[in-house]
């Protein structure tokens, strides 16, 4: 038997303590300071315990064995003493605790897997980890995650690499005027997606772009046509990966973002504080109070997950690229949302390779470098469609007069896909276009 | 020599008193608080005396003799001294101080053709004025003003009078990215009629609307393709024309619309004060704060008026439409704008009409009824031509089809256009079209 420490029971991480304490030879502790977390974690569990569910192989009959402790799970001295009988930790914690929590768990010699999309930079505690043996894999949810481990996996079954792009979005199911979008995170997290720069990378050099740039319609499996718009979303790939063209772009219905580039140019989304008639505010705080509650989810109210990843090169001497489609929506029989499903499963999958024993690479190790290791990539792939939670691969070969840079549709028009394994291109209808 | 007194030389004011300056047989004074405005009035009367400037016939050589007092033009007592020695006085004040300077005018015994668009009803003042045997046009611009006048004479020229349209939109010439608008006058009279409801009337009834509703996509010659969309324009029309159903819609470039019913819908126009982290304020302040400089029009930079009044009913046993089209554009010559020019050259018509004595009917008389006197219009719109502001008639035959509800587009399908005279269809490939 394994001790497993989920620290937070928010929104994912309840959904990934559910999940692991399904695992035959798994204890699982969740902490965290609300009652209400805790209790909607147990549902999770007892509903997924339910004979029949679709889900792992592992499944076992009776509620399983969740020990909820209530608790600060941001409290150094917390995460110390209750992860002391820990075989794994889970970092599950607002952004701002990610990187602290991550120093106080190596101190203690635990290994972890985290999705707290944390602001530091995480490999300047890689000495610290490997010094201390232990396994820190952060960033391991969908995007930053999954989409790190398909671009690193990619671009290592490619010689010459050219180009990288992520596609990535949650949006809700049922679309409304205005927005057609809520946040299954932070809407202020969201507002500063709409504001601060992006780095890309292009033609060899890190570029910064304004936010909102660069806007293109494209067409991905389920969710129709969707709007891509640069985003800084390459965190640890600008570094680790050596391709000449890299962007991140974030997904939204048609028309969203020009709604919000109309609204910062108006000045609505400044978090300068100004004089109004002798009173002073932010005008962002004025938008928030306003708009944010428009943009939250109703109880059961579904979601979805859409993205894409694209990797670029020379593949036996073929121009060739690599595809990886996601299309992700609520799961009405557990009520997981898609954002949780498809950003839990990645870290929960990560937990039982470390766990078993089938990675052992120590130190803090991006996603992109982990999905390197023997069987990794293939084990998280099949843990994730055992939950519903698909990706779909295919593989285009170029035609000779393609080069990067030049537009995709371009491309596509030149291409002929097909799926790996020779199959039928099933995804040859959604090939992206450009409008 | 006759005495005319212009009450405030503003943006429209000020040309209309440069207008009426130049006629022989006519003494101008025009009274302002504002130094400034009295001499931009100055300058517009010099620069309408240049020889050879588009213009009038009784164009005469010389600076024309304008007197310009500096005083409170919203004061009674100071109107009443002024307007002693007037034979007509000019309204031109702000909305609020109409009604009440109306009725100064009236005991003191003087007409006057009035611009100021007071919200009050101007009929109440009409018994007075038939006493004191005064002339009084109110409502006397462009719109309220030529739309009315064509509507009402368009009406008096049908049997069984089945529609009234009017559409009309002052814009910038140049568009600019994202509103492609600005504001000719008070940007606050403009977010009013984005909020206050609209009185329409359908199948013989007087029905309200919201406002921003009914959006369309008409085609108009020289502005292209615009929206339209009700407002609240149709003022003394409701009640003194029978026409089963009429609107007013006012015309912007199309998406400024969505975007102004984007920002009513988060509540940035309310006038609501709310709680902002402990501070009171409301929504609408902060958005005239940080918008309105955008919609201000850069000295010199060319505006445009865009109008469309359509009357339907039987002629000579034929189903028909009558129709104006007038675009109008900033005056590079004299400077003027075409807001100042739409809006005051009907009024100086007006007065001229008054002032020789063609026109001697006495009471508070709406243009629309204003219209209706032998030769009124026909002089009027002479006196605009003669100016540059140019409206186009066309009469077109309805096919039998047709009926009133039907739309426009086919309705047009099965017309036959033609121009009063039986000349060429000039206009017919501007015929309006939906989106």
């Amino acid at each position: 038997m394994k001790n497993v420490l989920v620290l937070g029971a928010g929104m994912v991480g309840g959904v990934m303590a559910a999940d692991l304490a399904r695992d035959r030879g798994l204890r699982v502790t969740v902490v965290d300071r609300s009652t209400q977390a805790l209790a909607r974690a147990a549902r999770n569990a007892k509903r997924l315990a339910t004979p029949g569910l679709r889900g792992s192989a592992s499944r076992r009959g009776g509620a399983p064995p969740l020990r909820l402790v209530e608790d600060d799970a941001s409290s150094a001295a917390v995460v110390k003493r209750l992860a002391a009988d820990a075989d794994l930790v889970i970092g599950a914690l607002p952004s701002r605790f990610g990187f602290q929590t991550l120093r106080t768990l190596i101190d203690a010699g635990k290994s972890c897997v985290d999705i707290s999309f944390m602001p530091e930079d995480f490999i300047e505690l890689d000495r610290a980890a490997k010094k201390r043996g232990v396994t820190i894999v952060p960033d391991c949810g969908v995007a930053p995650g999954m989409s790190n481990m398909l671009a690193g996996w990619g671009v290592s079954q490619l010689s010459k690499p050219t180009r990288l792009r992520i596609m990535v979005g949650g949006l809700p199911r049922e679309r409304h005027w205005p927005f057609e979008y809520k946040a299954a995170f932070s809407p202020h997290d969201v507002i500063e997606e709409y504001t601060r720069p992006s780095r890309i990378v292009r033609n060899g050099r890190v570029e910064v772009r304004e936010a909102l740039s660069e806007p293109e319609l494209v067409n991905l499996p389920g969710a129709g046509t969707v709007e891509a718009f640069l985003t800084d979303g390459l965190r640890s790939l600008v570094r680790t990966l050596r391709v000449p063209n890299m962007e991140e772009k974030t997904l939204r219905y048609p028309g969203h973002i020009e709604l919000m580039r109309v609204m910062r140019s108006i000045g609505l989304f400044s978090e300068e504080s100004m004089d109004l008639h002798g009173v002073r505010l932010r005008p962002r705080d004025l938008v928030a109070a306003l708009m944010f509650p428009k943009w939250t989810y109703e109880p059961g109210e579904a979601d979805l997950t859409v993205m894409r990843v694209e990797v670029e090169g020379m593949r036996h001497g073929v121009p060739t690229r690599l595809v990886w489609d996601l299309f992700d929506v609520l799961d009405s029989e557990s009520g997981f949302t898609s954002m949780a499903r498809t950003t839990g499963f990645p870290a929960t999958a990560m937990a039982r390779l470390i766990l078993s024993g089938k990675f052992r690479e120590k130190g803090v190790i991006a996603p992109e470098r982990a999905a390197l290791g023997k069987g990794v990539l293939t084990a998280i792939l099949r843990d994730l469609a055992a939950r519903g939670v698909r990706y779909e691969a295919r593989v285009e070969q170029m035609g000779p007069a393609s080069r990067a840079g030049a537009t995709t549709a371009k491309r596509a028009g030149a291409t002929t896909a097909k799926r790996a394994g020779a199959k039928a291109p099933r995804n040859a209808r959604s090939r992206p276009t450009r409008a």
